[in-house]
C-alpha cells in the first residue's frame, strides 16, 4: 500500500489508508489513544480503539519522536469536530495496524515551546522539526529557487563560483585563512570577481553559494558564512538596469510566495510585502536631507547609512511611496569597493545603490568599471597590488562590456520577509564567533 | 532601438537591427571589411563597406575582442553563401554605425586554438570564452538545473548546507584546516550529516555546492574544490529506492539534454548516454567475478574497485546491456563510512552502491543506519569520537525513519559525459595542488 501523506489524506475519506510520520504528541482520553502524527506536510490525528487490540497496545506504548507507519481507515470527522488548525482537519485516521520503525528517547522539551535562543540553537537537530522553523526554510527554499527561475527566464547562465581564494580576496583582514598544502589562501567573501569574468563568458550569469565574512561582532544581524545570491549582467547602459532587474525579480518572487506560501507567512504572523512596479530611489545625499528634516539627525556629511538611518529612510519610505523597499544610490565613489564605475554626470558618487527592505540593507549593486586601464589606474588609486589581480583582469584587458550586478544575502532577506528578529533563525545551521554547531571549546 | 542576438536575428531580415558583441575574428576583403560578431547564442557575420564611410573607417581599426554595438541592415545571404556553422548563417549585418564600447590589447592566441591544459588553465578569462568552453559549462549549468526541478518535482526540499564544520568532519586526514577565530575548523568533505539531520525536519532533502578534499594527488580526475549535488529520502524501504530515484533523475536529466543541448554535444562530439528504464545492477562479488572470468584479474579479495575495473565493468555493462550505466552494491561494511547500514541478508556487506559511468564512478549512495544505539556503536566500533558526533546524533535519538541518499559530482559526471580526458576542463576554476587561478607560489 502507498503511503498517502497529511495533505492528501482527507481525499481517502472512507478508505483504507497507510501513513508514516513521527508521533507529534499523545493523548490518552478515557479508553481512547489519540496521537498527533507528524509528516513533511503537517499533523494528522490518528485514534486507537480497544476494539483493534494489536494496534491499541503498540499505541499505548508510543511516546513522541517515534516514527510509525500505520494503517487504518480514514473517517470524516463530525462537523463540530472538524480542526482547522491542521491540514487534514476534516478527517481522523482510525489504526488497524502499526509498526514502529524508529524510536526515540525522551525529548528535553515539546516542540513548539518558546526557547532562548541558545536553546533553541543548541538542539537543531530537533527544534527545526517545529512547524515555524519548517515554516522558515520551505520560505527561504522558495525565495531561492525563485532567483534562479526568474534569472533563467531573462536569459542568465548559472555557474559555480570557487571559494578558495588567492591573494585577490577583497578585504584581507574580513576574510578566513585556509591552510592549503603549505599555502595559506582565503574563503571568498563574494564570487564578486568570478562573476565579472564570466560576463566575459555568457554575458549574463547567476552563482548561488556560501560565502564568508570573518568580522568579529556579533549581532542579530550578521553571521559568519552565508548565502549569497548574486547576479551580473553585460551590455547594460546604467546601473538603473540592474535594478530594473533585481526590482522584477522581486516582484516575481513575491509573486510566487503568496501563490505558494500563504500559510507559512499566516503561521509566522508576517505580511507579504508589496513590490511596487517602480521601487523608489534617491541618492544618499537626497536622503540624508530627508533625515535631517524629518528626523532631526544631521548625517549630511556621513559617508554611509547607520543602521538607525535605514530603518528612518524604510519608515519614509512606506509612508511617502507605500513601499516596502526603497533603492538608495550615489554613495561616496571611495566607500565602494575598487570595481565600482564612478558617475561621470555626478563626479565623486557611484552608479551604484543599495535596497533596503523593512530597516535594513539587502542588496549592494553598481555597474562596474569595464576597461582596463581605468580598473588599474582605480587599484594604484587605492594603493592595492595590481599583480595580485592579474588573473582577474586578464577578463578587461581582452574585451569587456559596459556591466553591473548584485549581491543578494539569502539569510538576511528571509529574516526581513518573516520579521525574524535575529537573522540565525532565518539560517540553517549558524556559525559565529563562538558557534559551529556546538559552541566552540575555550 | 532593442538589441537582438545571433540566435534571432535572422528573423529581422530585411529590416534595421542593432547588435552588440566582440570582435571573434576580421577578416578584410579587398575593399570589404568582414567581422565575426560574437555574443552569448554564437556568431553573427557583419560586413563594413566603404560606401557607409564612418562605420566603415571604424571597421578597419577594429581588433579581435574589441567589444561593439553595431546597427545596421539584416541582409539574407544568397543560397551558396549560407553558413551552416554558425547560428545566424542564413543572415549578414550590413553596417551602418558602429560604436567601440570595449577595446581589447592584442590577444595572445586565438580562441579555439588547441591549447596545452596549462595554457588554457593560465588564460581562463580569455579561454573560456571559446565556444568549447561555453558549451561545457552550458551543459553543466543544464544538469544542476535538472537535478534540483527534479527532486523539487519529487517533494525534495533545498536547503543550504555549511562548509564549515567542526570536529565531526569526516575523515580528517583529508579535510581542510581552517583559521576561526582561534580555533581550527574545517572544510567540508561533503553535506552528510547535515542531510541526515534535515531528513529528520523535511523527510526529502538536497543540497547543492561546494564541497573540499586535501587529497594530495594530482590527477585526470581529482580537483580539491567541487559542486557536490546531493539528495537524502526518508521513509524508504532500501538503498534500492534510491537507486530508483538517481535512475530517474538520470532519464529525465538526459531528456532535458537532448531538448536543450543537443549542439553543445554535437560541437564537443560527444554523444548523448542513454539511460534504461532500470539500470543493471549486480553485487561487488558478481563484478569481480566477471572480471576475473572476462578479463583474466583476480580481485575476488579486493574491498573495492580499482581504476581499471570500472573500465572493465562500464565496457562489459555496454556490450552485455548496451547501458552506459551500472551500479555496483554490497562493498564490504568496513569500507563503507559508520553512517551506512549493513545489509542484514548479506552479513559484512553494506546497502550501498556505486554507479558507475563511461569508465568511473560518479555516484555513492546508500541507505543510513537511523537508529541512534546502532549509529553509536558504529562510530565506536571503528574507535570514533562518538562525543564529537553528539550534534549531529541528536536528530538519532529523537526519532529517525529509514532513510538513503547519495551524492554526485557535478564536475566528474560533466567531464564523463562530453568525454572530456581532464576534469578540470569541466570545472570552471579548477582549484588543484599547485593552482588557484594562478600557480601558486613557491
Amino acid at each position: 500500500m502507498e503511503r498517502i501523506l497529511s495533505s492528501k489524506i482527507s481525499e481517502s475519506t472512507g478508505k483504507t489508508a497507510k501513513m508514516c510520520g513521527w508521533v507529534h504528541a499523545r493523548r490518552d482520553h478515557g479508553k481512547l489513544i489519540f496521537i498527533d502524527l507528524r509528516d513533511k506536510d503537517g499533523l494528522t490525528q490518528v485514534v486507537f480503539v480497544p476494539s483493534e487490540k494489536e494496534a491499541y497496545a503498540v499505541g499505548g506504548s508510543l511516546h513522541p519522536e517515534y516514527v510509525v507507519e500505520i494503517e487504518g481507515e480514514v473517517n470524516a470527522r463530525p462537523d463540530n469536530m472538524i480542526n482547522d488548525k491542521i491540514i487534514s482537519g476534516k478527517v481522523e485516521l482510525l489504526a488497524k495496524k502499526i509498526s514502529i520503525i524508529g524510536t526515540a528517547k525522551e525529548i528535553p522539551f515539546e516542540l513548539g515551546t518558546n526557547l532562548q535562543i541558545d536553546t533553541y540553537l543548541d538542539n537543531l537537530p530537533f527544534t527545526l522539526r517545529d512547524e515555524k522553523a519548517q515554516a522558515i526554510f520551505r520560505v527561504q527554499s522558495v525565495v531561492i529557487k525563485a532567483f534562479r527561475d526568474f534569472l533563467n527566464s531573462q536569459g542568465f547562465t548559472e555557474f559555480q563560483a570557487p571559494k578558495l581564494i588567492g591573494d585577490d580576496a577583497e578585504g584581507g583582514a574580513n576574510s578566513f585563512n585556509v591552510e592549503y598544502f603549505g599555502h595559506t589562501v582565503h574563503l571568498a567573501q563574494s564570487p564578486q570577481l568570478y562573476k565579472q569574468i564570466m560576463v566575459g563568458v555568457f554575458e549574463r550569469v547567476f552563482a548561488t553559494g556560501n560565502v564568508y565574512r570573518a568580522e568579529k561582532h556579533s549581532t542579530s544581524r550578521h553571521i559568519n558564512e552565508y548565502t549569497s545570491m548574486d547576479f551580473e549582467m553585460g551590455f547594460i547602459e546604467t546601473h538603473e538596469d540592474v535594478m530594473k532587474m533585481e526590482n522584477d525579480f522581486l516582484a516575481y518572487t513575491i509573486d510566487i510566495l503568496k501563490k505558494e506560501c500563504a500559510k507559512e507567512f499566516e503561521l509566522l504572523g508576517a505580511d507579504i510585502p508589496i513590490v511596487p512596479t517602480e521601487i523608489p530611489k534617491m541618492k544618499l545625499r537626497e536622503a540624508q536631507a530627508i533625515i535631517k528634516e524629518k528626523y532631526g539627525e544631521d548625517c549630511l556629511r556621513a559617508p554611509d547609512l547607520d543602521p538607525q538611518h535605514e530603518r528612518w529612510l524604510c519608515e519614509y519610505s512606506r509612508e511617502t511611496f507605500g513601499s516596502d523597499f526603497i533603492f538608495i544610490t550615489h554613495f561616496p565613489i571611495t566607500k565602494r569597493p575598487f570595481y565600482t564605475m564612478e558617475d561621470s554626470a555626478d563626479p565623486g558618487y557611484a552608479k551604484g545603490f543599495d535596497l533596503l527592505f523593512r530597516g535594513v540593507e539587502i542588496t549592494t549593486g553598481a555597474q562596474r568599471i569595464h576597461d582596463y586601464d581605468t580598473l588599474v589606474r582605480s587599484l594604484e588609486g587605492r594603493g592595492m597590488p595590481v599583480d595580485n589581480f592579474s588573473f582577474y583582469l586578464e577578463a578587461f584587458k581582452y574585451g569587456m562590456p559596459p556591466h553591473g550586478g548584485l549581491g543578494f544575502g539569502l539569510e538576511r532577506f528571509t529574516a526581513k520577509l518573516l520579521n525574524l528578529d535575529n537573522i540565525k533563525m532565518a539560517t540553517l545551521f549558524p556559525r559565529d564567533l563562538n558557534r559551529i554547531d556546538v559552541l566552540l571549546s575555550k
